[in-house]
């Protein structure tokens, strides 16, 4: 391993953000898998994971810190939150560049407690991890060891909100999002609502008024902005779709707010506005980390939408993971990512 | 002819609504098909829809309004907006009892000219028609000869606020209406962005601000209740879903409001409050004429939310004329028509 | 109880035939749901299968014998192959009328060790059993008052095949059914490789060499034929697709075959021989009883094609095995059954 | 332009293979894009193709030759058969090297004029152009100037079947292909088959009997082989399956030809032999310029079963294009593809 290339270990390969992990490193520039560890799964990769059939990737390995701390300088640890939050938080303690992807270092310990119903960890690590919503908190990820990768409805959000947040344009507001996901966010473990046989043809919401995504995004916007956070199941593998609905914005406002848009998101490489007329679409960010928005005003309502479409997987999960690995290792933002969706 | 069943007649019957129709019809204990009219096919039903292989249905003529008359008593015009209107109202001046489809006859000449950007029919028709939402409107559809059947968006809509609106609980408030729907409410002209090749795997909104049936739903709603309608389109056929937003309700009125929904529906066939910890979902009611409603509020932010589903091809169009008819001509509500869905 | 209706109980109600038997027994005109057993599930039906929202049926139980002997005449058995016919058995042994779902009363003790891998049931059981083939073992099931309820794939195949096999023109020939199904085929119990996320975009073979209805089409076809069963499994929730090649046909014998399909299936309502230039569509069969075939000779190789259409939970299951009661009741023999399917 | 790039145009860029083309040659390392040409379209790419906001590429232009010729060195030609073959030629002359996506330039005018049922190209470009099935005819593709890139079903078919025949293992045999493909592969031009309405939840053959992508397999099989081509629709956008049914293979003989196929593509990176057990999986290969293979033999009739499966835009079509590229260059066969499938 004197490849030069940064050593990077996945905790929770098997599951969906930890495939399109594996996935991202393979193509990766600068940083090559060497370790994977799996809950359900051990040896051959490709017997579980067909589409990395001739790739040359290290063993499923049961996860034990001792060798992934040997075997890693930087690690993405992708576990079901409550489990997730402890493993990260021991690499991290061990030395390694670490980013989980689980809810569990995003919020405040009484959030947490609250939203998830579970024990949070020490304050200790919630303190020192930092929130990886890259094109917000560059510079201290930037400077970070330990990244809390943000969720994907909540990356969605305040994409789609930030601008707004930080220019002062949301107090005394109730934000409405409305927002759809493939069905990989459930996860991987078999569910019968999550069959195909269940789903195909079909939508519906879920945790209706508790989805625990709702603190996160509210605590990134800050100045007590209260979001009505409604998840709903697409009958799809990947996306999030988030239709947002601010009021009391007048349509003659709409070009300054396009050009408030327009200069947040001018010098990042994966966040686009679109041009007058067109709309976000899931398909044309699939398997990209690109996120496309479009901002419209009903004018009899003075009602601002905000349209948002990420995919889940990747800004959503994997891809952002990679983003931030980048920025922690002051590499271009982009190496290994792409900012082009597989369409059609 | 002399079967003593209703001779019903469909002008359309090769586009989405016209074949569902046509199944309806042909499954109906008091009617049968005696015309059918088509503007792209002539010739053997089942060349051009296959699922009717071994039925005994009338041939697809080009449409004249005298073989039409004098072939049926009641007939179904179910033509693009623009067309329907006029077609409609011949037959009815004819003598034929009439239901519309398409949305032609529900809005005022002004609203019409407004929304739909086209000079509207004539107001006597328009004063005429009845607007067919069965469930709020069935004294007048009982009386009715001429039905102006609802838009698809509108159905799944007012269900959802109407017991809201006459119970005058909706004052004051912009409600806002994130709807989903499948790609048959688009229609059967091929166009490229309704090729699977482009819809697979995506969802994305169409008609911002502008959508036809918002001004369907404020009339029907009246009070000068203002409703922001959000179209978005949904990678499967059939289904309309909506989750509708209304501002300032405490949690605490959450029971009173369950007893207006309740008794709102509680002797509709196809209406339905689900019980508490459910959630309608779409595959529920494919394929029948049937819509189910949840209420929730979401507590910090004292917003209410409903859900409905309903089949954009059924309670949404074509099973909704059906039932109209079946008021129209005194018969059983439910006649011809399927109140379970088709799951899985 | 003494509407004279047909006292019907269902035994694995909530698996997927079981749900569509609920369905077509409650649109039954002379049959009604006295009984429902499930193993996962008990009390109100729609709180599991939310499609039945507003329905007057039983309550789920456990399943004992006595409770169903007592509420029925006739009972469907639709539990997993290997519980099933013993239960089916028991309640025949009760003096009910039974139609098992399963595999386990279609084989020889031999071919069902062989296959299944695992004990028969007593042979006085499988003596008992008629084939419930309808159209092409019509007499006998109208006398049984045990039938064995035919595999979804051995019924699109033997359709598309019996006419050859008693025209005697499949001797020594080996026939290649390249067989594709709807994922609702695999049942309801969670797994993996059916979770939407897996199954979406997706397509693969599945048992291959070893399918278990591979036996049960040639004890049908008898005549020592031989089939080469390939079975695959579709993104999509209902059909089975068969692709049938028969090697050494010459071009000049179509019109013949044609009669003979034609013949065989004149009278029947729901196997239909499309016209010539058509191909089936699942899509127009679905939610339907019918089977639609078509036949082509590759001219260059003499090879006789033969398409054949179902809808996995109607023929392939629910809709043949209330056929299958209708005829053992001496009812019509479309009771309860659509013809015509439900598209788009 | 002195990028020491490539400079690399596409001549059909909005076309389904064209809009694949545009992103490989933006993410390969040593070509670049200097030239789009498209029917319909002329102006900015991404308000046609949104899925490249914020790539930097020219704009859409009509079609001229001598603007290509000056911008370029070398061309992707991807216009519908009947058109593409002539342009290519053209440019082919005009000294650039030219990859043709279409039929045009496969088949020797007899076998053109018979199965296109249209006039072929002149001889002098069918004997000029090289047969692109990049593992099998590698040499010549390396000196070849102007190449006929395989069609999507050849292309999976014959990576099938050239280890047997090469082996001389396929004399006298006919060989059934049953081939399934999404609706990409029937391009993008509006056809209301292609509708979402239409396909979703469908599944039905096509072109029976009549493929014209049969003649280029028998002529690349070569040695009198005859093939049943079963071209079938599947309701997804991009894949291609083929199963594969060659009749005579004792079950002895398949750890013989398991090192026959493992061999014939040992050496290459893009297509593998699966181990036991596994079968190929279109999701396995989405995206990627990967095929994968497997082989089975049924034993009880001695027949070979041989799946592959393909992403009919990569290696069906854009991939290989670009793999030929590669190689025509004397680049590394990799360059700007990928070999890992987007799953899930």
């Amino acid at each position: 391993m004197d490849s030069g290339k940064i050593r990077v270990g996945i905790v929770g390969a098997t599951g969906y953000a930890g495939q399109e992990l594996i996935r991202l490193i393979i193509g990766h520039p600068y940083a090559e898998l060497s370790y994977l560890a799996a809950t359900t799964d051990e040896g051959d990769v490709t017997a579980v994971l067909p589409q990395f059939q001739g790739a040359a990737v290290p063993s499923l390995e049961a996860y034990t810190k001792e060798q992934c701390k040997n075997a890693c300088e930087a690690v993405f640890v992708a576990l079901p939150s409550g489990v997730s939050g402890t493993v990260a938080a021991g690499l991290w303690d061990a030395g390694l560049r670490v980013v989980d992807l689980s809810g569990d270092l995003r919020l405040t310990s009484t959030d947490y407690a609250l939203w998830y119903d579970r024990e949070p960890v020490r304050d200790t690590y919630l303190h020192q991890s930092v929130y990886g919503l890259s094109e917000w908190n560059r510079e201290a990820i930037c400077a970070a060891s330990l990244v809390a990768n943000p969720g994907c409805y909540a990356t969605a959000t305040l994409l789609s909100l930030m601008p707004l947040a930080r220019g002062g344009l949301l107090t005394e507001n109730v934000v409405t999002v409305d927002a759809k996901s493939g069905v990989t966010g459930a996860g991987r473990s078999p569910k019968l609502a999550n069959q195909l046989a269940e789903l195909a043809d079909n939508f519906f919401p879920y945790r209706v008024g508790r989805h625990q995504h709702t603190p996160e995004v509210e605590q990134a916007l800050g100045a007590d902005i209260k979001v009505v956070l409604t998840t709903q199941l697409l009958p799809i593998a990947r996306g999030i779709y988030v239709s947002a609905y601010v009021p009391d914005v007048q349509a003659s406002a709409l070009p300054e707010l396009r050009h408030l848009y327009h200069d947040a998101y001018a010098e990042t490489p994966f966040v686009h506005l679109l041009s007058d007329g067109m709309v976000p679409q899931l398909k044309a960010v699939r398997g990209s980390n690109s996120c496309h928005i479009q901002l419209a005003v009903e004018e009899r309502t003075n009602t601002l939408l905000i349209f948002a479409a990420i995919d889940n997987l990747q800004k959503g999960a994997a891809g952002q993971a990679v983003q931030n690995l980048n920025l922690m290792f002051g590499l271009d933002e982009t190496a290994g990512l792409s900012v082009y969706g597989l369409a059609p």
